[in-house]
């Protein structure tokens, strides 16, 4: 007899549109994913997609998140930025103030905040700067989660500052030998298929473990998934993703705070 | 014998300076008005900015206000945008979440918002825009106190939407016989002389009256007096007419919610 | 015995896109149209996307224009924005001097400028505006081709300063009675059908006139017609009006200088 | 006998305000320098401040250069960004065409280029950047006039490509023993002195050689001397280096394509 049900986030970036131009489509992402991490236009979004995309997400009762990123729309935030702790805190109160506007408006509560690009991967690696995004979340609202790579300086500086923490995984990338993501271009760095990927998410889910690239098996607990919205087949794969873990009995779901 | 005091708001624009290039001189003006409306990075300002400033308004007290602008940083948002109500809506909730996000950073409320330079015009005249801005205000927190032009479309918007409004007047302006402010560059439109302007208040809060250019008596209630910060001698100005208000027993205070 | 052969240019907007937003489908387009204006970073386009397109269409031979819009990239310059003369100016000059510092690095000369949006709208009824956009276009090079539409005050303008003009006109919109375009939203402002658009331009070219949405006939003299490129079926209609112009003998070319 | 006359000349950036916001005081700099960088719009400047300070410029007979830098108006182009070598090949042919808009809109050729702040600094280390400006530059006008830190990378860039270079070296900042410049922040890094700083350039001309700050003697040719706009007394070190350097029957004159 099963008294815990096993559970997991999928979480998605949502609102990367700017202007006219259309980002994924979030709508669609929205049936299958149990948070949204929305844009706040500095890597992508602007106050039209913002507030169009907390919409949609709350009429679906997505966990909503905020999803600020380095002020470089048109490198999408990707170009890493020799900032400042002080610079990271500060357009960390912005951008998920910003979103937290948007979600009090639709009488919801924001529920999470996930770095974006660059500036995850620089929070991942330096713990000064994932600490100066950590104080901003909790100074902003304390009752935040935050979304971090698992494994990465994020985690131990969340835990430090006192912040709720979801550890995220990848169902699409394979990882190293010392718990890193294969970096993007390297041979094998992307699982392109589906089966192989909900196998790599099961593992993390029954026995907290990945196996590497290299066919070593790591410990990793995972309590979120990332489906990535804007590349090609995202749809298939997250709709895939969520009914074979739906069968397994997983409930989906976004963590608690 | 005298049961109620008068009393009076002085709310000053702030933070407006960008990057590398400094504003006014906020750390003095802080010291003679009692309400700051803070710019949230649309028509100036930005993070850095936002925080220092937000900081410094806290510390002495000082009631903190967000300070919208039409996204136009090269115009300094003076410049007129055709904007729709849908458009005026988002920004001004993107706007005000942003620096509410640096309030609560400091353990402090947000206590009101003024629209900034081309944005309160338009919406001074714009029942249409005048809603949306209300509209925005409420929704990310019916308790701000909205500050409108005396007299203007965004007084009854605010009153129809259910918010506290206090209108505004200006010590340093002219006004026209139909209450309207004498346009910059017309003959008369500014009042350059300190002791004119502390009559013209005076009359205002005695009398709830002002004299118009023309020399008419009209009726205008204020509760609140705008001081320009980016004038040479605002310093002065400000001082000058918080001593002299004082002085007359007025007592100097934000609005109350 | 015909002696002089029909012309017309068939101009397109392109490198519209935005970092990692991509524009429509330039490079499929060139294969139909004898001119391109290139978005230069105002209301669309940033260095990369300028960069590339030029390059694409310089290959092509197809003549290379600046398509300078207002400073709004969240607006895509669609939005009217009160802007001075001087501004104009300024504005256009910067734009077109970047552009033309990518034809320089190909090799190939600036051949035209054509303004994007609101400010084509604002300068094709405002002839201070107009003039403003003409001799800014003079001042960087008297040589370039000033895209104009037909019978707008943007016309006259470019006469009056000395500068080639290229009237244009519209395949795929409606005209008033007066000769101004129906507006969009109006019911008949579009014309869906490729048979009948093809059927306008022809009676442009061969009789120069134009028949109005009520039915009447209207003198119109066009050196150019606009391709939509971002619309859907953009591909489609491009092809089909080029073939059917060429089958009719008419030579596609793009105005000279 | 003399038979050569010493020649220097003195480069100042400009044009550094944006917006409503003012720069150091321009006008009163042209009267000393004879070289102008000016600001393209990417880290400071905008159309209007360009347009202006190109015609103060030009009025003066101050040699016009344009002072590309990073996409970063916020962090005034100072703080490092990961960007490629393509990126700034593109960043530069932009901002360089955009300069050489007004200087032809003003009858005057374009004279120089000089890198602004990080991508300076990023150039002066990394060849393949240095190369990119390089051929950026090159590729707008072959003939313009490359500042480069004298001793860097971007010297022999320049070389390699067939840049005409002038070597720019400081008057008021110190060397270290290995040629570069003592990093701010360090004692002694600033030289406060303006005697000093005569002597340091003085020797520079007379015997091509710098003292470094531990009174190491090192060979350092310089073509022109940076004069720094935005600092407290920049106009007195202005006005006595020029005073001096002309006492000395030194020629003050822009490098010669």
């Amino acid at each position: 007899m099963e008294m815990t049900m096993l559970g997991i986030d999928l979480n998605c970036d949502m609102g990367e549109g700017f202007g006219v131009h259309p980002g994924g489509d979030d709508l669609a992402l929205l049936e299958y994913v149990t948070s949204a991490n929305i844009a706040c236009g500095f890597h992508a979004g602007d106050p039209a997609i913002m507030s169009r995309t907390v919409k949609a997400a709350a009429a679906r009762g997505v966990a909503i998140g905020a999803h600020p990123g380095l002020p470089d729309l048109q490198g999408f935030g990707r170009r890493v930025m020799h900032v400042s702790a002080q610079e990271v805190y500060d357009l960390t109160v912005y951008q998920v103030g910003a979103l937290r506007g948007f979600t009090a408006a639709v009488g919801v509560a924001l529920h999470h905040v996930k770095a974006h690009g660059a500036l995850y991967n620089m929070a991942a690696r330096d713990v000064e700067l994932a600490r100066a995004l950590c104080r901003a979340v909790r100074d902003v609202s304390p009752g935040l989660v935050f979304y971090a790579l698992a494994g990465s300086a994020m985690v131990s500086a969340a835990e430090e500052i006192g912040l709720a923490v979801a550890r995220e995984a990848f169902a699409d990338r394979s990882y190293q030998d010392d718990g890193t993501l294969t970096p993007r271009g390297q041979p094998g760095a992307m699982i392109a298929d589906l089966e192989q990927s909900i196998t790599q998410v099961r593992r993390m889910l029954a026995d907290g473990v990945v196996h590497s690239l290299a066919g070593r098996e790591l410990p990793l607990r995972a309590d979120t998934i990332c489906i990535h919205g804007d590349q090609p087949g995202a749809l298939d794969f997250a709709r895939g993703l969520a009914t074979a873990l739906r069968r397994d009995r997983v409930a989906l779901r976004a963590p608690a705070p």
